[in-house]
């Protein structure tokens, strides 16, 4: 197997890196992976690649892992692309499809990104990480490390859900409480990093785990016969997901492995507790104020200020695509709705964009007809907080 | 596709049942579904079948679903096999795998159980079903129910881990919490049986959670190219995976698709605060007294006394297998430590089984170089009962 990545590139300025040394930002922005995709499309065919075993690894000429080194692996297959048809109805589409990312490792999409993070990190001989983390990331990162026998810190705001606290400590992780939010955690682990030597593996300050949220994009195209839907619905809070995707769908574009040209509308969901991304799309600006007094029960989607900022809204842009923010006090009924219409459990990120959804088909930005995936970025029952309800006791008859 | 199906069979006394009809049980004891297995043999390949969609679902001609009934599936993918040499090594052997369980719906193996279950039940016009459980199952049937528009009556002790409680809830069947243990909570789903006209799910009281359990030995064949490990560990509560993954184990020995006639030892894995299995086992006795007093925190094996005690003990012996109690205190302490050798979170019920595969290896039972698969049943991310701990506060420096 050859190597396709020709160098790292600067998504503010454009400047160059090589790739086979560690880098992580550039004038404190993220950068890009680029790959040599003429290569790859001479040397890989599509339908052969969807043969490999089940799992974002099959991609491995569109990832950053050289030919040689062994991935850190805890069996990242496949997610279900599942119908949800009644649910979809419910808020007015017909064609709605709900793809399950609560089926990886530690029941989180995190997993994508520190399956290559922690690959990439290993091979260049890291031996120690910490991160700022809304929750899942944290635990996440601390499961990898922990396959791949590294040091992990984790920094979370002290009302993080707390099986992502006990989770991360769990498998072995440093994890502390910060009383603050999430950039205050990021602080943390900067003023540090001198002194630590650890690796920063803050969202989009390594330019790895966009690469694995990227395969969101490539496993999508798959599970939809390389012809893509019509509108994606994303809960946004770094926008890993929502960035890797777009990039995923330019590759595919660029390798001619797409049957339809026709891309989709990316939307960005997040709680109007907490929507930089939002305002700043409302606003036609390209980067976002931090936002004041966030607050969310959807952790993940708690990020007041994002350095990947410009690349969400200049995805949403190009996609012709729009960002919603949804009530906060709409959450929890949203999650309760669709878990029991659909049988996955839905986050509370998930069930934002169950209420986007009704908010756009209600007014005509996605119509009846058109082909609608809403990501359920991680199971429901890590959310002890939000899904506690009383239980009665059983007194000898059923009620009613 | 052609139906394989032949009919029902009474575990105690071999009477035969049409398979067209919905059946339970037989003098109070469990059926087993039989299959035409020379025609299967004639009709499927075995390499042909592994390029079908990952999940088990492919296995579709050795599942009782007869063809033209859709299932009821919330994405069933083949769990992943994961090589853990480091824990292994602890416990005294080269090869030890995982096969985490814990990444397939709910978190949790009982869904193999349940995706079976309630598409027969959909087939024969069931619209309510009802069980007692020690905790995922409750929760899966929950699920299942919802995906498949079916009321769920699902009764717990009232000392269930919290979060199998609320996401039955929150997949909006009615749960009751009991005093009492699980056979308690099935004494009244059967007392409201006749009453509620609702199907009883309860373990191995109707023939298809097993058919659906058999699937993880159907998986673990194809992951080890039709050369079965030497040891499998198993948690035991009510048995349906032991016994089920050995049925598959004949099924596939008759279909001629196993490349060695080595079958596994099968070993049962029990707390010592709830071990009915390994005490009828060393008595050398085929039905097991009831446990009294029993308690674990691994509440999945937290079942005094099991319908199918007697297939449980027949597997064991046929297999020339064994049953080992480990002690309740050392749970925790393997939960942890297997979680940070592997990055897997590892459930109290799998951690049981560390403990024994240490035991078994230091006897001499288990020989180092022996092939050795142990199962993650669930998520340990459900048992927050177990995993909390105390996190502390970031202090402004780190802690040595």
């Amino acid at each position: 197997m050859s190597y396709y990545v020709t160098h790292l590139e600067s998504a503010i300025d454009g400047t160059h890196f090589p790739p086979d040394q560690l880098h992580t930002t550039h004038s404190g922005r993220p950068l890009w992976v680029r790959y040599d995709l003429e290569a790859v499309r001479r040397s890989v065919d599509r339908d052969q690649l969807i043969r490999r075993p089940s799992g974002l690894w099959r991609y491995r000429e569109l990832l950053p892992l050289p030919p040689g080194h062994e991935p850190v692996t805890l069996g990242e297959t496949i997610t279900p692309l599942l119908p949800a048809g009644e649910l979809g109805r419910l808020c007015g589409v017909q064609n709605l499809w709900i793809k399950d990312e609560s089926r990886l490792p530690g029941g989180t999409f995190k997993s994508r990104g520190m399956t290559l993070a922690i690959s990439m990190a290993r091979r260049f001989g890291v031996k120690r990480v910490a991160l700022p983390t809304a929750g899942n990331a944290g635990g996440a990162a601390a499961l990898y490390a922990a396959a791949a026998g590294m040091e992990a810190f984790v920094f979370m705001p002290d009302d993080t859900p707390a099986v992502n606290q006990y989770e991360a400590a769990l498998a072995g992780a440093r994890v502390y409480r910060v009383r603050g939010l999430i950039s205050d955690c990021g602080n943390i682990v900067r003023s540090l990093q001198h002194e630590t030597g650890w690796l920063d593996l803050s969202t989009l300050r390594e330019p790895y785990r966009l690469e694995g949220k990227k395969t969101m994009g490539l496993e999508l195209a798959e599970q939809f016969q390389w012809r893509l839907p019509d509108v994606i619905l994303y809960p946004t809070g770094g926008g890993t997901g929502l960035i890797g995707m777009w990039k995923a769908f330019q590759e595919l574009s660029t390798l001619g492995w797409l049957n339809s040209e026709k891309l989709p509308r990316m939307v960005a969901v997040q709680s109007d507790g907490c929507c930089p991304i939002v305002r700043a799309f409302q606003r036609g600006e390209r980067f976002a104020q931090p936002f004041p007094n966030a607050h969310t029960i959807a952790s993940g989607i708690r990020v007041p200020s994002a350095v990947g900022d410009f690349m969400m809204l200049d995805t949403l842009r190009a996609s012709q695509g729009t960002a919603v923010a949804v009530p906060e006090a709409s959450i929890p009924d949203w999650m309760r709705i669709a878990t029991r219409l659909t049988g996955i459990p839905i986050c509370p990120e998930a069930a934002a964009c169950v209420g986007a959804l009704q908010k756009l088909a209600a007014e005509g930005w996605i119509h009846p007809e058109e082909h609608v995936v809403l990501f359920n970025t991680a199971t429901a029952l890590k959310y002890v907080e939000t899904i506690q309800t009383p239980i009665p006791e059983w007194k000898g008859k059923l009620e009613r």
